[in-house]
């Protein structure tokens, strides 16, 4: 396939890196043709540069990799894109990348503890199926289930902390309780894999690092 | 500790089971304290029933159980909560699982397929930091790292696929471009896992099954 990625950024770059050992052909285009090129010469034959007037007419897939708010103006330098595939990479963050900027202003965590002042309420459990409670935890080569906990007090997150590893599980402690708007969309995911498309409630969704 | 459960259907009994084998004393309450007894009489001596407003006073941590819509109403019974631990484990689910209906409105992908008549826009790769396409998308014990993508157009969703498999990584169908509304925060708890806490550029979010 003929794959234009548009910008030549971190993602970009890395993007090209991993197409250029394919079989596919990579086009780079963005404002800069200069800073493409030199890019494009470190990836060797298969990547090649084209001005953006013409990096989109021949393409089978246009990934597309500005920052969100510039990404729509980057886009339409390419000409009409009626009919073609657009990959969108984009997370739509806040300048202080403390949470998204688009779309999500509230969860049901901070709204619970909105209703109850003075209460300590923490988000826990929503990415966990029942059916993982009264099976083994351990998922398989030492990978614990890993039962997300957010909050904003830090001696009631330690006690949820400890009730969870108690129970088997692996807490992974997910930021202030505003991460709520990023655990209850994991939820959601989870209950679409689940349920949508059919892979049944014995998943999880887990962080991994390399080599774990 | 004390642990209060607030409800007693799939959630609240998987976690009352699950709590029932540490050292946690374990109450549960609920409008139906019939239900809740016979679910304590399953689980042994751990397990006390009490009326919801003899519930909270002596808890360390209270798990709310009910779905949300319910959520606020049944821990008001339980009297007042200031400066209780209260864990909220809900999804604030649209009544047809189609997504969440608090708090989420639109996503990156949805505005950029707004902005581009005709182009049949894929969200993909935004969970994916650029460090991890320069090393081996293989994490370890044959888990490849995950690619979610989501769109509404099923043939371009095919040839995307097809992209991200070749380049090495496991593409896993997220849904239709709406399920964006997850998919960006799963990428901004991404980020704030990797900056924020420091965990380093080398994590990735994946899916797994029991014994994978």
């Amino acid at each position: 396939m003929k794959v234009t990625i548009v910008g030549y950024g971190n993602m970009g770059t890395g993007l090209a890196t991993s197409l250029a050992k394919t079989e596919h052909q990579v086009v780079i285009t963005g404002r800069d043709l200069e800073k493409a090129q030199q890019l494009a010469a470190r990836l060797g034959d298969k990547v090649r540069v084209l001005p953006e007037t013409e990096a989109a007419s021949d393409a089978d897939l246009i990934i597309a990799t500005a920052p969100y708010a510039e990404q729509v103006d980057a886009l339409a330098k390419l000409g009409d894109l009626a009919g073609k595939i657009v990959i969108d990479i984009s997370n739509p963050l806040k300048p202080d990348y403390s949470g998204l900027a688009l779309g999500h202003t509230t969860s049901a965590a901070e709204e619970i503890a909105k209703a109850l002042p003075g209460a300590k309420v923490i988000k826990a459990f929503n990415t966990i199926f029942a059916a993982i409670f009264s099976e083994d935890p351990d998922f398989g080569h030492g990978t614990k289930v890993q039962v997300f906990y957010a909050g904003d007090d830090d001696k009631s997150k330690r006690r949820v902390e400890e009730m969870i590893e108690s129970m088997g599980f692996l807490p992974v402690d997910a930021g202030p309780l505003s991460n709520a708007r990023n655990l209850e969309p994991i939820g959601m995911q989870n209950i679409w894999f689940g349920f949508t498309a059919k892979q049944g409630t014995g998943i999880a969704p887990v962080w991994l690092p390399r080599h774990y």
